[in-house]
């Protein structure tokens, strides 16, 4: 029997266009879940065997809400994808860019796209829709409108291109991680991800990083959160390049181990090829 | 005349509630802006004195979002505003529980209800729209529908309270930041917000921590960003304990600057008091 792949829907969103091209060639069944927590429970709850989920850069779903899914669960990373998200101007076919009267999509993909609107489509209301995906899906239903979102809604609700990749910035990458319940083997070319509670004082932040240091284990990402309610008191997510298995970082973690209040392994896993 | 106060809107958001907070006793006019970006704008062309944005823990706009717009604009942070977020359940006056068919929510208030939703609300569809203040506007013009906003979308739409304080975590600080085009003199009490770049090889990060912990100035908080479009490039916002005009504070920066590619103070203002 296949195995499943939940993802963040609804259909017609990036999470599910990065979720399609790393289902390729694998024998995967995917399933769209109307919220990121859904996505965490189904896998904890061995109803479905991965997740996808935006961490990072994301118009889908925040990225605070997937750290604390991480920090709360014993879901591991198994992995990371990245994609480049190209917005597209979309419309009932056979319609003319005089004919749009109202623009559609996620507040921030409307802001993402301002300088082509401001330029092209002056004065004519945005609407904010809660995503990308749920506004192609209302336009496909209606003349008169346009709404920004990925090819992948394009092809779904059978809009056509208005224009391609209208973003300001020519190049943004989301990231996203793919969530299962078991660990995965060293290749190689790892990343590792952390969650680190400290002890409440000064310094305590810099000895940390200092074993990462002396280990000449290259941090690729540092973030702090306010621990929900302890005004003050904070907890850390750090990824570095290496593999939970391999001997250098595992001797990294057992002396970081010491000096803090808790340390979570949320999983090693695959670096992402940066040639995109 | 009177200042304007920009805000991150629609009105009844967690955003116009901390503004309206912010602004009483003081002559100030509250304006809502549909995108964070627009706050952004029209305070650095002056058409605005101030703005109030999200910036973490937040359901209204993206933390990276706000932070790519501190960095790429000349606009100062001049305070920071704590809120408890209450999550409030609304419907038409006169509608008992079992009338509600619908609920209504941006998708995160909806996974933050969750447990309360389930158990009293089983079945029933949850409806994801763009934010709170949305789903409350459109529940107000319909039957069989609830919503969850803050109590400001209830006294805005005339809307009756099924439930108070539904979130699954009793208590949900969301963390806001003041800002406009002045500097803001020190109050013996602040806080100072940094974006800084650094060169790409291990340990930096810890190199630069460590002239802080040589000052003693307490991170308050850390946060990498990878750099758009160049993957494995890095920048950091970091928060310290302190004021840019405090004489412990100018040195560190100055040794700090020697060991980075660029450091740009966003601002150093007054720190939120905890006991909200």
């Amino acid at each position: 029997m296949s195995k499943i792949l939940g993802y963040l829907g609804p259909r017609g969103t990036f999470t599910e266009e990065v979720s399609i091209k790393y289902a390729k060639d694998k024998d995967l069944l995917l399933k769209p879940f109307p919220a990121l927590d859904k996505v965490f429970n189904a896998v904890a709850r061995k109803e479905i065997e991965y997740g996808i989920v935006p961490v990072e850069n994301s118009l889908e779903g925040s990225v605070n809400f997937t750290h604390d899914l991480l920090s709360n669960s014993d879901v591991k990373i198994q992995g990371e994808l990245l994609l480049r998200v190209r917005q597209l101007l979309l419309a009932r076919p056979g319609q003319k860019p005089s004919q749009i009267k109202e623009i559609y999509s996620h507040p921030q993909a409307l802001a993402q796209c301002r300088l082509f609107l401001d330029k092209n489509y002056p004065g004519r209301p945005r609407i904010n829709i809660a995503s990308t995906a749920e506004a192609a899906a209302l336009v496909a239903q209606n003349y008169g409108k346009a709404a920004i979102a990925s090819i992948r809604a394009a092809e779904l609700y059978g809009l056509e291109i208005l224009q391609d990749s209208i973003q300001n910035e020519p190049s943004n990458i989301t990231r996203f991680l793919l969530i299962g319940l078991d660990d995965v083997p060293p290749t190689g070319n790892d990343k590792t991800s952390l969650l680190v509670g400290l002890h409440d004082k000064p310094g305590t932040l810099y000895s940390i990083l200092g074993v990462f240091a002396r280990y000449s284990l290259n941090l690729t990402k540092i973030e702090s959160r306010p621990i929900r309610g302890e005004l003050g008191k904070y907890i850390f997510f750090l990824d570095f390049e290496g593999h939970r298995e391999e001997k250098i970082v595992a001797q990294a973690m057992q002396e970081a181990e010491k000096q803090v209040l808790f340390l979570k392994v949320l999983g090693s896993y695959p670096r992402a090829e940066s040639d995109l």
